[in-house]
């Protein structure tokens, strides 16, 4: 039942996202033993790199997961509901970035620092070679949740408060290149036209980010809140969240505001982090020094900084919450799932 | 004890806030006698236009204030500190928009919108032409001033928690002047060399705004608490603040989660706002409409928008606020306490 390297498929393998996740499969020495990288008929046949190799970028098709063990889908939520049934039918797990499946009670939604045994638990419930889904979360609620678990396995989370600074590459590649082409043109006194986003995005925040639901609130910010109620296994948390789009080309910053049950000083609350897996405590005001977006792009870790109490309620903390939105809010996350249905499954890793 | 016109003194004529101020009193008409442009002696003998007329600026010395009604201060606290005094010994109405003085109890930190009976009463109890210092608060502290107050005054502020996104106006015409130029540099991938700001700004969120203090905090972050708790009059109100610098040339935007003690609608808030003075509410998220720093800077009003029920408490909101900081935040909050000084002291105003 066990096998020495593991066939791929990646969904959207041409996309900000997908070249993201073969990069990281690279670097992390995944044991992929076939990398089938698929994307729109558009994409198909445009060559990919991969490990030292050129593939070609095959269409994604109903019967594209032939022999895949591992298929990452990163394509968005409408090429995920039709195309992941057929990976699933085929045998293959899908690790899937979109937010088709995200709150599916059967589907676990995994932040590897955060609620690995649940996914593991699923895992061990399949026969062998059974074929599943397994969801990525949103980008801004991995990194928050990294960070409110080891407060909330200490001391209790009462509440949250977030509000967000999302860099344009959660948009992709259009997204960046929109940052990019605008801010020349206003630099040289060019009028812009919005495309990829509703304004303009050049020295602008836009507190607009997915579309907005009948509550008043986007759904960028409730998949904040329920997607960290389910990763956290706190269905009740009372938790809300304001999303800003600012004009930065990588990583989400979150100001993050804690209300616990019991008390946690700032410096308990340092070494806690220090200490937690995935996170890198940033912390020296003293010496300019926290999390800062420019400088963590291309990083792995949840960066956290700005750490100080917050005199408003019995027990609070303030904090600023950086990572790379690519790596640990998409790609990344989502190789540390392959790497867990990989043990899981026998597949031996290097 | 009536005179019809009114001799104004602007120190830091120059700057970023000082323009601002000569734009503001000519565009509302005050009724200015006499303009003296004061500023150091590296700027002395520059020519500034005022009412469509070029003005020679003069040099700030302690002597400089003889004959002057009104003085109005932008040029940072240690000028406000040795040379305010001297104003008001020579009979002038120092109205400073620095932070030297504002936590001062004997000086009126005032927001006409929202308690301008206490200058009034200030002004009412000194001696004719005596001279006085009427504190003008931080700029993102005035903004959420407005805001906050038509709430608090109908169902009682319980908790406030704001992140800000604060344009590098803040930081004067250098602070816009490096955002534009370590623009072009990275987009021209040419390195850059952080001068006004700690750390790179363009393309960058910088959770770090004026020094920081012993608990953690910046102080930009505790003049948010305690500048908001002495003008609303709510000495112990909870409220909690972290300030962002972001790559945005203009206004500051704000994250506000209100707790209020009574039950308030997103609908109630709305309209109550719309009938709050200096208040626009722009909050029809179906159309995109929210306020935007790109598109109001140069406005007066404070704009509202994103109201909507935070169900993490029992009463709870959020909503996002927007205004031009050098106006509302700096010369125009300064213009109308001039304009309050002026009808107390029985000036004419047009």
């Amino acid at each position: 039942m066990s096998q020495s390297k593991v066939s791929v498929a990646v969904v959207g393998a041409t996309g900000a996202v997908g070249r993201e996740m073969l990069a990281v499969l690279a670097e992390r020495g995944f044991p992929v033993s076939e990398l089938r990288p698929l994307a729109s008929k558009r994409s198909a046949g445009s060559e990919i790199e991969y490990d030292d190799r050129t593939h070609t970028v095959e269409e994604l098709t109903p019967s594209a997961f032939e022999g895949i063990d591992i298929a990452l889908f990163s394509a968005g939520g409408d090429i995920s509901k039709e195309f992941a049934p057929h990976a699933v039918a085929a045998g293959a797990v899908v690790i899937d970035n979109s937010s088709a499946f995200r709150m599916d009670d059967a589907v676990p939604l995994t932040v590897p620092e955060v609620n690995a045994d649940e996914l593991r638990d699923h895992m061990q419930g399949l026969a062998p070679k059974q074929g599943t889904i397994i969801a990525n979360p949103n980008c801004s609620t991995i990194q928050l949740a990294v960070a409110l678990k080891p407060l909330h396995d200490r001391a209790g989370l009462k509440r949250v408060v977030v509000s967000t600074y999302q860099s344009v590459s959660g948009a992709g590649q259009k997204g960046m290149d929109e940052l990019w082409e605008q801010t020349v043109q206003l630099l040289n006194q060019k009028a812009i036209t919005p495309n990829k986003f509703p304004h303009q995005i050049a020295f602008n925040c836009l507190p607009h980010i997915d579309v907005f639901l009948e509550n008043g609130y986007t759904k960028e910010e409730m998949k904040v809140v329920l997607e960290s109620r389910k990763i956290l296994g706190l269905p009740e948390l009372p938790i809300t969240c304001t999303a800003v789009r600012v004009p930065v080309f990588a990583c989400h910053s979150e100001s993050v505001n804690v209300e616990t049950e019991r008390p946690l000083s700032p410096e308990e609350a340092r070494e806690l982090l220090t200490e937690s897996p995935g996170i890198v405590v940033l912390d020296a005001p003293g010496d300019n020094q926290y999390p800062m977006n420019f400088k963590l792009a291309g990083s792995d870790a949840t960066y956290v900084g700005r750490i100080r109490k917050d005199e408003s309620v019995a027990h609070g903390l303030n904090m600023w919450v950086v990572a790379d939105n690519l790596r640990k809010g998409a790609a990344l996350n989502a190789v540390q799932i392959a790497e867990i249905v990989a043990q899981e499954r026998n597949y031996i890793l290097q």
